[in-house]
This record gives C-alpha cells, sequence and structure tokens, in this order.
C-alpha cells in the first residue's frame, strides 16, 4: 500500500461489460470508462483497449505517479497468479495472464481476484461490512458466488479458488448445474435457478398466476418478483422455496466459520423481506443453538453499479 | 510466545479423563500425568486437583520458570474468552472459565480452545500438516469435530465457535442428532453414527453378518471394522455407506476453504483403505473439475495417545 498516492485504478470484468475507473481513497469514483467484453475477438486486442482506457482515466487525474495500485475483479480470476482460469463465460478460453499484461503495459502493481472476492473486499472497505473481521459475502446473479472473510482476510485457499459456495450440495442428485455436478446451490438460488423453480413450478401445477402470461422460456427473477409484489401466490412460493434452500445452506457455512454476518449482493438480495424472511427462517431453524438470533442477513450496502469496481479498487490498495 | 522457555504445559481435559503434560520445542511429552475427569462433583474441586498436577509435573522438570505457557484443549472451550461453554459431556453445567482460573492460579499466560482445534494445531506443529498453510482436521469420535487452519491459522470465527463441520447437514430431515437438530454429519459418520447404521442395516435387513452374533446395542465401529477384515459384505457396506457421506460432505468443505489437505483423526481414521477408498470416491466424484485429484486425504501422523497433549502443548507456545 501507497500512502502517498491518492487514488487507485479498479476494473471489473464481466462477461458482458468491462467497466474501469479511478477511486478516491474514501471510495468515490472519480472517473470510469466501459467496454464491451466480448467486441474482442483475440484477449490481446481486448487488453490493449483496456490498457488504453485505464491511460485516459489515469491522465484526467493527473498521470499514474498519483496511482497506488490496480485491482482487478474477474470471473475464474485467481489471486495467487493472476491470471484468468477457464471462465465459463468469457469468450477467451484457456489461461489468460490478465494481472501481468496489465502490470507490465502500464507498470504499476496489479493484484488480480474473482468477482465475488472483490465484492467482498468492496463491502468490507467501503461497505455494509466495515469493520468486521468474519463475514461471508454471496452474490446472487447468474450464478450463485462469495467471498469469505475469516480474521480480516479473504479466503484463497491453498490454491486461490476457495469461496466456491455457490457450488456446495443443496440437494443431493438435484438439478443439473453448468459446472457438471448435480444439485448445486446455484442451481436453485442464483437469479437463473429462481426462473428455473418458476418454469418448473408453472409446468406441474395448475393454480392460476401472472407468471402465466408470460412466455415460460423467458422468464427471469425480476417477473416473479414483480408477481410476488403485486401478490401472486405461486411467485410468492417461488420465493419461499429459493429462500429456505438458500437458509439451509447458509447454517451450514455458519458452521464453517461463524461470521458476524452474511451480505447478499445482487439484483434479488434487493428483494426484501420477500427473500430475507425466508432465508431468515430456514437459517435460524438449521443453527446449532449458541448461533441461534445472532447471524446477521443484510443486503449490500454499495450502489450495484458501484460495487464491483470499488471493490477491485480497494483491492488496488493492497497491489504490490 | 517466550523464546529462551524450553517448555510448554499442555492439557488435554475430555469427558471421562484428563491428560496434562509438559512438553519440549521438539514436541517430546517430558512427563506427564492423568485425572479421572468425573471424580469431582464441583469444578473447582476438579481445578484444585488439576492446578496440583501441573505444579508437581512443573516442579519435576525444573519450575515454572521454564515454562513458556500453558494450552488446553478442552470440549466445547472458547479461545476468545477462555471459558467452557455448556458441554455436554462434562459434569458440570453453564460457563467454567478454566483458562482465568488457571491463570490465576499458575500465574502463566493460558489459552484454551476445544478439542479438535488442538487437535488441528498439535497435527500443524508436529504432524501430518507441517507446512501447510490451508487444511482441516477432522476427528472421528464420539462425535465428529473438525479445525479448520486458513492462511496458517485457526478460524475461530466471530465468537469463538466456528469449524462444527460435524453438524453441518448431510441428509436433510436424517437422523436426530445431539443438538437438536436433524441429519447433522455426525450422526452418521462418528463412530456411534457408524453404530447407529450398523443396528439400522441388521434390523432392516435378512443377509447373514458376523455382526449378527453381537448384542445389537453394543455394537461399537471397532466390532464393524472386525468384521469387515474378515471379508463380512454387511460390514464392508457401512464402511462404504459411511465412507460416501463423509466424501460428499468433504467435498463441500473444499468449496469453502480449497484446503491442501484433509488431515482425519481417530480410532476409526486408523481404518486405511476400508474408510479412506468410499471417502475418497465420493469427494472425487462431488468435487469441481480444478479440485479433483489434488487434495489430499490423510490419516493423523500423531500417536493418539499423544496427540491432543501435543496441539494443547503447541497452542501453549502462543499464550500471551
Amino acid at each position: 500500500m501507497s500512502n502517498c498516492k491518492p487514488y487507485v485504478l479498479g476494473v471489473d470484468m464481466g462477461g458482458t461489460n468491462t467497466v474501469v475507473g479511478v477511486v478516491d481513497t474514501l471510495g468515490k469514483v472519480v472517473n470510469s470508462a466501459a467496454l464491451k467484453t466480448r467486441d474482442y475477438i483475440e484477449f490481446e486486442d481486448f487488453t490493449d483497449a483496456l490498457v488504453k482506457a485505464c491511460r485516459r482515466l489515469m491522465s484526467e487525474v493527473g498521470g499514474n505517479d498519483l496511482i497506488a495500485g490496480i485491482g482487478i475483479g474477474a470471473p475464474n480470476a485467481n489471486f495467487y497468479s493472476g491470471n484468468i482460469e477457464n471462465a465459463a463465460n468469457l469468450p477467451w478460453k484457456g489461461v489468460l495472464p490478465l494481472g501481468e499484461m496489465l502490470n507490465k503495459a502500464l507498470d504499476l502493481p496489479v493484484a488480480v481476484t474473482n468477482d465475488a472476492n472483490a465484492a467482498a473486499i468492496g463491502e468490507m472497505t467501503y461497505g455494509a461490512a466495515r469493520g468486521m473481521r468474519d463475514f461471508i459475502m454471496i452474490t446472487l446473479g447468474t450464478g450463485v458466488g462469495s467471498g469469505i472473510v475469516v480474521n480480516g482476510q479473504l479466503v484463497y485457499g491453498s490454491d486461490g479458488f476457495a469461496g466456491e459456495l455457490g457450488h456446495t450440495c443443496a440437494i443431493r442428485d438435484g438439478r443439473q448445474c453448468g459446472c457438471g455436478k448435480k444439485g448445486c446451490l446455484e442451481t436453485y438460488c442464483s437469479a437463473t435457478g429462481m426462473a428455473r423453480t418458476a418454469v418448473e413450478l408453472l409446468s406441474t401445477r395448475q393454480d392460476a398466476s401472472l407468471l402465466r402470461d408470460l412466455d415460460p422460456a423467458a422468464i427471469t427473477s425480476k417477473d416473479v418478483y414483480d408477481a410476488a409484489i403485486k401478490g401472486d401466490a405461486l411467485a410468492k412460493e417461488i420465493f419461499d422455496y429459493t429462500g429456505r434452500i438458500m437458509g439451509q445452506a447458509f447454517a451450514d457455512f455458519v458452521s464453517f466459520s461463524a461470521p458476524e454476518a452474511i451480505v447478499l449482493f445482487g439484483g434479488l438480495a434487493q428483494s426484501g423481506d420477500l427473500l430475507l424472511k425466508p432465508i431468515r427462517e430456514a437459517m435460524e431453524a438449521n443453527l446449532l443453538p449458541y448461533w441461534k438470533g445472532k447471524v446477521k442477513l443484510i443486503p449490500s450496502a454499495l450502489k450495484s453499479s458501484e460495487s464491483a469496481i470499488l471493490g477491485a479498487a480497494a483491492l488496488g490498495w493492497k497491489a504490490q
């Protein structure tokens, strides 16, 4: 950490969009730029465009002498190696040496981690987990990601891939997961998993629902939310089912690291009590006695448009 | 840690026996003494006897000026408070300020933790996990205990109770556990859980087995082992079943902290491939692709009679 430099550069790389921004010590995004990740056929074309964007943003704030480091959150990124390894939702396959390329091109220290870990660092530095030394970040999106903080440190494990709680088993021999396993938490509790539940219930049941007006193949978790707040019973049941499975899983996560809080991030996390209530009930019912009533369940306190970049930026302060 | 003192005092407190010993820097138990935990009606009577034993052992090696600290492993003991809290298998109820009492009586720094964490520290300091920064210790006894090491540190969590993997859910709505929940891993995979499986299979099935010669109420995991090595098919099936449930659970533990190894401790852990093979198969089948074939599964390298006291002693070096 460079104490005298006022800025870091944060890069939030996603399967669709990549956002870059200069962030100050208070967590203010000073300027930013966006790239369409899929516009680049070769990975090198992408990094060239990314480097160009970084240079422009840094020169706008006074040059790269004022930048303490670069933090990057990217899918399947490994903290130890700085590489992206076999990311399913990026257009380039294999091992991508993202950290090394940016370090060489920009002559600044670079730290890389996966998107859920970046979100956890952002939450710890600027958000709902400030001051916490033990918490678990759960990101609810296309998949279920997680960033685990123990003793104030991100858990990277022996190989840099720790914290794949979306791929713990929720239901033995349950739904087929993209990872090759069956019954993974994310097949039920991601936004996509919730849409899967909707399609399942609509096809096996007969009761009326606002969701029946929609094309089943196109139903999203947002549609389920919209129907549920209008009082649709089936939509509420989908939230109850999703929350119950999540709460049961969370109770097991608590047995592992006894976190002070579980922080939920992503669009679904903003569903309020529709989701939080069934999660809390199922979690409490499955906790050991001394944890009952003690583990906080809180939605992220960061604007979703900024949190990933803030997390990546926060990691930049520690880049060496 | 006091560099110039050659010894620590380790206390392994169990529901039946309590063993105290002076241990040197190389992990040699120099002398030791044992107490019957249940011989003392009041907790104060027990600590009086324990203090007396400690004084005698310390004077034998040259006095307490040569002792760097005292480490204690005890059921339901909390590292942060130094207290034993509501231990089900001790004769005294409520909160027992063990750490504080020994610190006052012996004027030495004291560190307290639960028995599974003490075993993990012992394994890391003197045993199979030397040099590892990320591993999980699983103790198989009356229950299933666990000690989790991340970044070279024991995971205590926000309240000191982290690492209760024996109470993660193995089978939803499964067997009733002593903790009040259902389907906990320890109801299937502890020595006691394995005996439960034996009784269940013997009562629901008709096939011949050496185990049918025994009183069902008195069958132990040792009996199952003895029958299995004689080739008894039902006994082998009990090992397969136990191992499969354990391996499935271990795969989820790997998703959490990506350990280099899972170390197994306790009598059952010495069953060799009878248990390790089905564990390994089920674990591998349930791991994410990048962990397949990478996580070691190893039995403890410490003599079971010494490991708990060595673990407690190792903690003593860090007592302050």
